[in-house]
């Protein structure tokens, strides 16, 4: 079978992040061959089809992927330069930049062109190969990161590989990268964690009082403590950059809110305050793109059960607004003297599981795709 | 039809939450009597079925609910208890302690007896009659907030109209409801739109890197900035009590970032900061009761379609423990020869809609209820 994957793949590290890649580059055709300082998960990865113990007469592999903790992660990639001189080397951290200067420390000037880095973006909670699947990156973006001294061949290498996998390449330098993960994921990390710790304080009572909206907002907090201290520690400047912005914020509030406290007329500015962070709020939460990172203009069509009763349409299309999405196109279908009839409603495609999701938590009947 | 609310009942203030009482307590048998200072959102209430225009031979409400704004309700309320001096006289705003204080000062020492806070817990994107639903409050929190003076009868009617609206009656006093709220709903307020505001800065490459869990941390940031000025507002003490909180918690993890940030051998103390945000995140969030907070202990049986592959079931029950439910039973079933089995989970019924979302995020088959 041929593939756009330069082959055999070596995978050093076979977590969840390394073993799905295995498993997804087996299937696109390529040879994988797999490695972990651990005897025990390379046993399980083998078992489980990540790929295949390296054997003497296996050819040098032609691209290494290092999925090995950030901490670790430039020994082993200066290891591999200088084991496999051929071979494109790249990482799969989650943070690129103190990867980067940690190889530009420990390489040779000659094996550097070599190197380049990769972030496959794909689940946190997750961990261990025994969770790793195959179709892990299925539409996510997988980020591709060379230095300015990366040899052209290395970014073909693994714009191949994400295609291959099923992801979409998207290519940024070290420091673009590390500031776009502080945004779309560290900070949010953080953020969730520091609700979450705010409830340990109150009663049994008053968490019962918890909605939705706690749950959505919390339920990140729920990952891996010394994970996230790598990652943390990892991209502590990035990360401090932008929550030194929302300390400031933080502090406008609270100026707001003790203005406010127990005031009968409180000051314009205040209010203005407190109405300015949730404008914000509106505008920022809808420059997210969809589940596959806006990768796509398709339609598709959610169909909704509408019952037979005043305003109930436009309650439906009240909240398709409310819930942030664009119609963008309405069919209806009803049997006269019945007493629902459907609404097809088409939408952006990476926006359907919002949708769906946010529609069946407002009580509508979502017909299954 | 018997009820256990007192009738008739007049709603003053037809919006989403007066709208959506006025359909569950019609549903339940109570003569509903509208009122709103806008006629036209009056006449759209009556079309949509909230309830009836009062006619000058109605007699006279048994119970007032109070469905206006938070700056406005201590007047509308006095009103009510002073032309119906035989009323139970009821307010439905989503703060306590500022509305009391506005009654006390307002209204005649002998009516107050008769009025008694509440807060009919549920989602609050939605706005406007327009949205208004008879089932809105179904298996969520009614809270019932007596003051010390409040009529024993008071009470009573409030239980009669949570039951009959198949609401969960709970009774706080005010001080202990704002506290609540500030923690599950006001400071998770805060801290999405933070979050989202965060989000005007990044490049759209980089928001293009975003993932489920952005989307969920951030979903409640498309709210009304009018309404939650309102809101933060009269619930300024409690909110700031905990968002000080907070704040000093970020201060710790921004010092503990800036140590790590560029140092090769971070400081222990860094490190331990991170993790202890982290960690008690993980304990604050595991905290958070079901749907229904917290109210059953009866189990769900959630069916989920394993793939017949080595590591399939660990893996699935791996990712319950990592979803953050316990396994109460298991029960598989499969067919020599067949591709998949079905394991049948039995789990806490109040986090049945947990895992059944989060497994279908991770890419499980989840069979229908």
């Amino acid at each position: 079978m041929t593939t756009l994957v330069p082959s055999p793949v070596r995978v050093i590290g076979t977590g969840l992040i390394g073993g799905s890649l295995g498993m997804a580059l087996g299937r696109a055709g390529a040879a994988v061959q797999v490695e972990d300082v651990s005897p025990g998960t390379t046993a399980l990865a083998v078992e489980l089809g990540v790929g295949a113990l390296p054997a003497p007469e296996d050819p040098a592999p032609q691209l290494v992927l290092v999925a090995a903790p950030p901490d670790v992660a430039a020994q082993v990639i200066d290891r591999a330069l200088r084991t496999w001189p051929e071979a494109v080397v790249a990482d799969v951290a989650s943070v690129k930049t103190t990867v980067l200067e940690g190889v530009r420390a420990l390489a040779r000037a000659e094996d550097l062109p070599r190197y380049i880095g990769a972030h496959p973006m794909a689940g946190r909670e997750v961990s261990g190969v025994i969770a790793a699947r195959g179709d892990l990156f299925q539409g996510r973006p997988f980020v591709i990161v060379p230095h300015p001294g990366t040899v052209p061949e290395a970014v073909t290498a693994l714009k191949g590989l994400a295609t291959e996998i099923g992801s979409v390449p998207v290519t940024m330098d070290a420091s673009a990268h590390d500031t776009a993960v502080a945004h779309v994921s560290h900070v949010p990390q953080v953020m969730a964690s520091l609700v979450a710790g705010t409830l340990l304080e109150p009663t049994e009572a008053a968490l019962g009082l918890a909605g939705q909206g706690l749950r959505d907002t919390t339920r990140i907090a729920d990952s891996d403590p010394r994970l996230w201290v790598e990652i943390l520690g990892a991209n502590a400047a990035a990360v401090a950059d932008v929550l030194g912005d929302v300390r400031v914020r933080l502090d406008d509030i609270l100026a707001a809110l003790d203005s406010l406290r127990g005031s009968p007329d409180p000051s314009i500015g205040s209010r203005r305050a407190l109405a300015g962070l949730i404008a914000d709020g509106n505008r920022g939460v809808r420059r997210i793109p969809g589940k596959h990172g806006g990768g796509t203009d398709a339609f598709a069509t959610v169909t909704v059960l509408v019952p037979d009763r005043p305003g109930e349409l436009a309650r439906l299309l009240t909240e398709i607004g409310q819930i942030g999405v664009n119609l963008e196109d309405l069919r209806l279908e009803h049997e006269l003297g019945r007493a629902v009839g459907l609404a097809h409603v088409a939408i952006d495609a990476t926006r359907e599981d919002l949708l769906t999701r946010s529609l069946a938590e407002r009580g509508w009947t979502v017909a299954d795709a």
